[in-house]
């Protein structure tokens, strides 16, 4: 299960970061790297870095946007610095490593997503996240190095996947397979419901572009936490497409008038 | 208690791993590192990487042996590669933080020791330690380098002592605040929306009344998991009043038309 997740390294400006974090990754049996438009790859540096977790690096996709890096995937978890404007489910390590095994058993894909060195992820990058992982830290110097933290989460995932394997819990067992039934909707599926919701907002006068006052994220983070199946979301969908049908003033079926 | 913690690096071959390994306690609040026999220190490498933990870099003690850097130690934990001829008191990271942290709260010193890049500790250097410690990792590929072995460790010590001092793990005081600025709505609020849900969907000839599908249950299902707080219902309850308006054919907002 260990290879449904993928590690995303977002415009990362030092190479041998990337060796260090292929390197954490391979020590804790992950293997699969995404990088988003990274400064300076392919590196010597991030070879002699990766001191050995070549296969790793060798492998490593390159994309150019953090969206091309979480096709297919249905649970993302976001590191984050510190308070954002807009709260957002926020986990620690441990809880992240727990909810990765749990949701990687289950056949489904998984990326944890690291921002760069000194800006971290930005605000929509972030609002892309189902989940914030807040690594704990000294207040006064809280930024992690980019491979320490890879390590940190990596571990966390390798603590949980063992436990996982070693002891696996009945209770939990069932309890997953009833919620989930069917699958969920991919991140990507999730990008284009926005979109149309955004969309449809604007068509029913509702949303003013020129002023969204945090309208789509808020609404992110609703539908976010909601895990959200494919069978909902092709009703959800459906709910958007009439409701443009109807500002466009498109005859529709309503039977009372 | 975290000053009673002293982080010991015996015969360091790179200057970079003492900068990485001061960078990472600094990070997790640990401030004492002792240094036995280092291969090249000071160094512009170790400043590089400790990236701005030149407190710690420029406090670390530099000794000749490890019975130095152990003077007035109660307590030792040594980092050691999973087979050891001698069978030894092990734990993981996890058993280690808890039990760094219930001795130094009890005023012991405790120290964790790293050993060389390569090698790893010599027997006789572990048979020093009351503990070895074992990262678990990829058996075929396990040895971390020496900086996020420091920062697994300097991790679990944080977990351990913020769990101890009854803080919270992640930044919980912005999450906390938004949950109980923004409520969860009640039930009867809950109730009022799908009602007002279900109206607005046969408006829009969505759903016939005659047929439903259970479409509301399923949308009862899907809200229902998300625990919708009170401003996100008035963002909910604002979308359907204005695709109401919509479906009347009153006037509405679009501004693009």
């Amino acid at each position: 299960m260990l290879q449904n997740i993928r590690v995303v390294l977002v415009n990362t400006s030092h190479p041998g970061n990337i060796g260090g974090a292929a390197r954490a990754m391979k020590n804790m049996g992950l293997s699969r790297l995404v990088l988003v438009d990274p400064q300076d790859f392919p590196s010597h540096e991030a070879d002699a870095r990766a001191s050995g977790a070549d296969d790793v690096l060798g492998g490593a996709q390159v994309v150019a946007t953090l969206e091309q890096a979480l096709v297919g995937c249905n649970l993302v978890f976001g590191t984050s610095a510190r308070e954002r404007r807009i709260p957002w489910p926020l986990v620690d390590p441990r809880e992240c490593g727990a909810k990765v095994i749990e949701h990687a058993g289950e056949g489904e894909e998984i990326a944890l997503v690291f921002g760069r060195e000194y800006a971290g992820l930005t605000n929509e990058e972030l609002q892309r996240c189902h989940f914030h992982v807040h690594i704990p830290s000294n207040p006064d110097f809280s930024s992690l190095n980019l491979a320490a933290a890879v390590q940190v989460l990596a571990y966390e995932v390798r603590m949980a996947w063992l436990a996982a394997e070693g002891q696996p819990s009945k209770v939990e067992k069932f309890e997953v397979t009833s919620v989930r039934s069917s699958e969920l909707a991919t991140m990507d599926e999730m990008e284009l419901f926005y979109e149309h919701l955004e969309k449809t907002l604007v068509d029913i006068g509702f949303l003013d572009p020129e002023k969204p006052k945090h309208l789509m994220p808020r609404l992110r983070r609703l539908y976010g936490r909601s895990s959200v199946n494919r069978s909902e979301m092709s009703i959800l969908r459906g709910i958007l497409t009439e409701t443009q049908k109807v500002a466009r003033g498109e005859p529709h079926k309503r039977k009372d008038q």
